[in-house]
């Protein structure tokens, strides 16, 4: 725990009188905690079905391949025992080589970030709800929808350090393109950490972006390079560029990091009527190769290195080819997608996105059905669960705020509860008796201020009061809410010497790049 | 399927191009179909906490019993062996005879409305989304918030009716403020005769009421009152006014329906922190030991008359006491319900309701909230799934056409993907290659107008033609499709004999009540 939660913790609510609510909005917020989801994960496909998608993903390796552009990959693949065509640059894999190298992945691990209290367990049961990352644009209802630049990013990074709900940040939580392209990752791996203490993910393009995530994090944390590959505090996301295509600069990166000790996400890029068929089986087998082959390539570099196996099948608008999510199909897709990283005993990416252009009903149903499947499927990592907005083309602020919301709601609602004698309250009920009221009861007033999920959104009071407080929608009172956790976001303590090293690191690899690439 | 059904079929989007889609509203629908979860149901609580539960609200009926005001009830629960005290009212029984008596209901049974392709199952795994009832307030965007009349009441009932996902109604669409409370029933039924063919409950005021539902219902079928208890049209939803205390007018209801052969409810209204003590535990015991006690009345009226176990277990906002849905709280207790209802072999009604003052972000994922456990739970009759809003004060136009949309959602999701070999297109992908597209491909054109859940509301169109459309909200789109739905509405066929003998009835039947009491 920081110092800051931990002092906010002793001033919160749980020790207040409802009546008389604390006046910091993040005081009222859930204390920080690990999710877990103790139901059995929902699984849309019987065991036969399941290997079916196992059995096609390997026909698909087996007689098709992938196109793996990197020289480097190719040889690794090879030396591993695949079948590589260095001229058409296609690799072929035979399932028992595939699942002999995914076999080598942890079902488990840890990621430590530079505050320690806000470790990332990955596998299990656990549930990780993660920033928006990598939107072009921005958006709130201030300012309005704008390029993003440095400024909205390190708000952004702040924001999300405000809530306990949201554990890490994905690759970038909008693009800053007011910063130059081959040292931007320098400047936003520092405000990430410097106005955050959660894990961030690095950039997945080539090697020298990810080296420098690691490097930079064991100086936050002020540990070596070693005992960073013992601990690991990195992560990536790379995507297939499906179909069946791996670029250069995505397994360079993946393979720089895994030989680092640190964990790399695979994710086919997989839209169900432009990347894949339209069907959904042929679209989880095709997601199920690339990612399988990708993470087979991770062993082959570093055997036992940290993977999540990425699931991100949505599908298109058949009319204009626009991506869509939260949709009927994406939501059994998220499903599939935990059951089929289950089945190969890794921990599982997933996400909840919308397609909606503004934080409207449509923005919120789309999210929730997403979210839904995205907790039932026992997802990990959580992507895109606060911000996302317009199919990833924006993050939004007050969407933001409308996520955190709904997340808070989740994480309550998977919480054990007890079913202890007292909880049964049988005194209580006799006392009340027929027709009467709680109210005012022992029983109630032992336990009022605690009972329910407290919200910091959602308005619950009556037509005339609600006008009276000028007939705001959820969104726009959205506005007011981060507005405020800007004014109370605080920044959580790190030593000079590590900032000073930081920024000194900084300085050394934006001379050593100069005009040319990291 | 009705004529209209059948003809609105045969012109569907499904014979027409996508490119071209039909310019009716309601043909882009999906067709009427029964819906399941064909997934394990989700429950919440171990087998030895469901069995705690059980146990505590036996002890509930043992040591402290219901207070029940219909001297009648109290004659027939003495009769089935229960400890009557009719001084105070109160009545106890010991749990081997409230689990024989309610041992005796069936685990399913179908409702017939007067178009029999309309008819529900209840039990099992089916899922019937049914339209609000019970607000006395109606809220459109054109025409603002009001007191609900006649004319609403008739407006939502045709709007109900347009759309496939809608299967059933409930007690009143709203309360038509502007007709006779006395006779108010005999108009509210015949509209729903007339303007639509679905199921719908009856007003579980008293005897007479629900007797005259049944007649009406057995003129519109055209069957005799003896055929009508073999096959059951008429169903009505009673609620216990808890804590503990079964109203007169409640049970006269329940008992006489039952005795007709037609179906009843049995809901608690337990707002955890008002009627119920504020653990969850407490309110599920209390809403069990409420609703057993009320279906064991039923079942000695008569044995094996269709009864439903009804949850609507939420909580209140401790500091105003105004109720809230949708809440984690609630999402847990709908699950709980199910589990309950299943324990006693039961068929189970639950709800998904929102307490926002405006269709906003807060009213969609409040109603996501409930929605998504009220399908995981099996709830054979989701009460509220169309039209709910401010916690049942108002039925909104615009929440309708949302809630229509969300429920399409969720039927396909529900829908079973097929696996067969076709389905997986190992040779689409072979033809496409690595990098390159699906758009194009002969296994795409084959399927790409219905292989995917096409929408009726939500857009997704990009920024900029969002922008040209007018930059509207979900909730001001909506506006536009209640109101061609209502253009393109057309009256469910009912011969001109029913539909005067329907008449006759009403007309003879005010005649009788005159003042007085139906």
């Amino acid at each position: 725990m920081s110092d800051r939660t931990r002092r906010r913790r002793s001033s919160s609510r749980r020790e207040t009188s409802r009546d008389a609510p604390s006046s910091s909005l993040l005081d009222r917020q859930r204390p920080y905690s690990v999710i877990r989801n103790k139901f059995p994960p929902l699984d849309p496909m019987s065991e036969e079905q399941l290997e079916k998608i196992h059995h096609m993903s390997m026909r698909i390796l087996e007689e098709q391949g992938l196109k793996v552009l990197s020289a480097d990959a190719r040889k690794r693949l090879a030396a591993a025992g695949a079948d590589v065509d260095d001229g058409e640059q296609m690799v072929k894999m035979d399932r028992a080589l595939v699942m002999d190298l995914v076999s080598k992945s942890p079902a488990k691990f840890t990621l430590t970030p530079r505050n320690p209290n806000h470790a990332l367990e990955l596998g299990g049961n656990t549930l990780n709800f993660g920033m928006v990352s990598g939107p072009p644009n921005v958006h709130d209802m201030v300012r309005g929808r704008r390029q993003g630049n440095f400024s909205d990013y390190c708000e952004l990074v702040k924001l999300a350090q405000c809530f306990n709900i949201i554990t890490f940040y994905g690759n970038q939580t909008i693009a800053p393109v007011d910063l130059p392209v081959n040292t931007r990752h320098l400047d936003t791996y520092l405000a990430c950490i410097k106005y955050n203490d959660k894990v961030f993910s690095s950039m997945s393009i080539g090697s020298g972006r990810v080296r420098d995530a690691a490097q930079m994090l064991a100086i936050a944390r002020g540990v070596s390079m070693e005992e960073l590959a013992a601990s690991p505090s990195a992560i990536t996301n790379i995507s297939v560029n499906s179909p069946r295509l791996l670029d250069e600069e995505m397994s360079d990166a993946a393979t720089t990091l895994a030989e680092l000790g640190q964990a790399v996400i695979v994710t086919p890029f997989t839209l169900m009527g432009a990347m894949t068929p339209v069907t959904v089986p042929a679209a989880l087998a095709q997601q199920n190769a690339e990612a399988l082959l990708t993470i087979a390539l991770i062993q082959s570099a570093n055997p036992g290195a940290p993977v999540v196996y990425g699931s991100f099948t949505s599908n298109v608008d058949m009319r204009s080819g626009a991506p869509a999510f939260g949709t009927p199909e994406n939501t059994w897709a998220n499903l599939a997608g935990g059951q089929l990283a289950r089945r190969y005993n890794l921990p599982h990416r997933t996400s909840a996105c919308n397609a909606s252009n503004i934080v409207d009903a449509q923005a919120t149903y789309e999210t929730q059905m997403a979210l839904w499947s995205a907790c039932l499927c026992h997802g990990n990592l959580i992507y895109h669960a606060a911000g996302w907005m317009e199919g990833g083309l924006v993050a939004s602020y007050e969407k933001f705020i409308v996520d955190v919301e709904m997340l808070q709601m989740m994480a309550k609602f998977f919480e054990p509860v007890s079913f202890s004698d007292d909880e049964f309250a049988l005194e209580a009920i006799d006392e009340v008796g027929p027709g009467g009221h709680f109210f005012g009861c022992d029983h109630t007033m032992q336990r009022y201020r605690t009972a329910f999920h407290e919200p910091l959104l959602s308005d619950w009071q009556n037509h005339e009061n609600w006008q009276l407080a000028g007939s705001k929608t959820a969104t726009e009172r959205a506005t007011e809410l981060w507005q405020q956790a800007l004014k109370e976001y605080e920044q959580p303590p790190l030593s000079e010497d590590r900032m000073e090293e930081l920024e000194a690191y900084i300085a050394r690899r934006k001379e050593e790049i100069g005009d040319g690439e990291p």
